[in-house]
């Protein structure tokens, strides 16, 4: 473990470096997932898992599971995590090394990259009282066949997020016909004439896990979420919205901010984000206690 | 220099590693060229400069210019270059290593990346008798932001190519609209009604700096390039067609092989080529002596 409490491990080796023959710096060929772990534990380990199958499978990379699964375990060792009870753990998967050209032919052996390190959630006070949110300028390309995936080719968020500095917490971004699709590193869901309503994910954006899981749990709060296209407009129009990620869970919004245009428009909430606080306590009942 | 006659330098320091914590893994967040050199010289260099530095502005990197260019030059001294004159430097540029999160702020000092490596022409009987292609399935996703830059977001190359083996010397890709763009790794022109066609990229594709060579001189061999959305069935029904790239230069396609739909589609030219030998005769005489 190095001296700032971080420990990185490549193929469940220590290690702070990788081959530069590796695809995954060559061209993004790869995976990843921010794993949140709390005493100890992964409590959405089965949603990443799932998802980071689904993505090697679509990229026709071999995943070696058990191989991943050891070396988490040894990260999570009791240890391991004696020093702070949360934890983040990030996974990167990647083709491995080959030689020259595109070809995937012959690269069968991945390389597995696991950063374990303390955490401290940022913007602590959003949880709470609501996170800044801005849409970004930057648009989402329309790419099917790799729309869902945590891949690593990432420089359209990298792009979105330079956008801005520390003033919001979060940037939404558009794909090309202005349809309101993910979050830089979140997604987000509206509340609207009393219906739950997420963005259709099928041309852009990331499936979410925490999406997922509000997904799969919300008719126990008495809602059928839909998932469609969603208008600039419909959010600002919107009786609530919230932003959710693995890592700090629901954030209710309490201003969204569009100064792409000539005009700024903006909405703030102060409703006290019923439906946001029902997910948060669903959450912390079932995953993380705040 | 390693035992099998690659040399690999970081930031100037021989070395096959790189820091797990560049962004260059972590979001692709970078650029490339692949330099074709020949007798201790990169002819297009200029092309290749332009590119990577108009890509360095667009992604907000700091390209250290007279450090990439200082380490090419030790590359390409006298000694490293006199076991053969065939040789290839690809260069790596990435924002560098950075704290976590997409954001690039505070994170200034770029990582250089340069391979040298000995080179055979792969397909080396193409250059006389022309290149077997093929329609790709896969299809470019529509992204104006990152079109015509090198970055290392290559996962649609990597899809791309991973359809076929090495039947064929060079698949091309269409867009979402089914305009055809882009090779995996070349650029194509298309000769029709005595015009040269080349495919318009402000959508998606690379803008290849063979390419940009062709487009610039031409005039000199009596024509005027259109750049335009290119049909799938133009390049079918083309008098010549031509793909090429820095690597193997320019390449005639006597076979264009569409077997993505319920009918195989398919032309041979056996022509000679005419136009695809001018150009050849060009590059020979002004880059790369064959």
């Amino acid at each position: 473990m190095s001296s700032n409490g971080d420990t990185v491990l490549v193929n469940g080796v220590e290690t702070s470096s990788i081959s530069v023959t590796d695809r995954g710096l060559a061209y993004g060929d790869g995976l990843f997932e921010t794993l949140r772990v709390r005493d100890g534990q992964i409590p959405l380990w089965n949603y990443h898992k799932n998802r980071l199958q689904s993505g090697c499978q679509r990229l026709g990379i071999k995943l070696q599971l058990d191989l991943l699964e050891a070396e988490l375990e040894q990260l999570l060792s009791p240890a391991a995590h004696a020093v702070t009870p949360n934890q983040l753990i990030k996974v990167i998967i990647t083709r491995g090394s080959g030689k020259r050209g595109y070809s995937p032919e012959g690269v069968d052996n991945p390389t597995r990259i696991l950063f374990c390190s303390d955490y401290a959630i940022p913007h602590p006070d959003c949880y709470h009282a609501g996170a800044a949110v801005r849409i970004c300028a930057t648009r989402l390309g329309t790419n099917p066949l790799l729309a869902g995936i945590k891949h690593l080719n990432r420089l359209e968020q990298v792009i979105a997020r330079s956008e801005w500095s520390n003033e919001y917490a979060e940037g939404l971004m558009r794909d090309l016909r202005g349809h309101v699709v993910d979050g830089t590193m979140s997604s987000f869901f509206v509340v609207k004439g009393g219906q739950l309503l997420a963005a259709d994910l099928s041309h852009s954006g990331v499936a979410g896990v925490m999406r997922n899981f509000i997904l799969e749990h919300a008719e126990r709060l008495g809602f059928i979420p839909q998932i469609r296209s969603l208008e600039l407009e419909e959010l600002f129009d919107a009786e609530e919205m919230f932003i959710c990620n693995s890592v700090f869970g629901i954030w209710p919004v309490r201003l969204l901010v569009d100064d792409t245009g000539d005009l700024r428009t903006q909405t703030q909430w102060s409703s006290g984000f019923p439906v946001a606080k029902k997910f948060q306590s669903l959450v912390a009942s079932t995953l993380f206690p705040q």
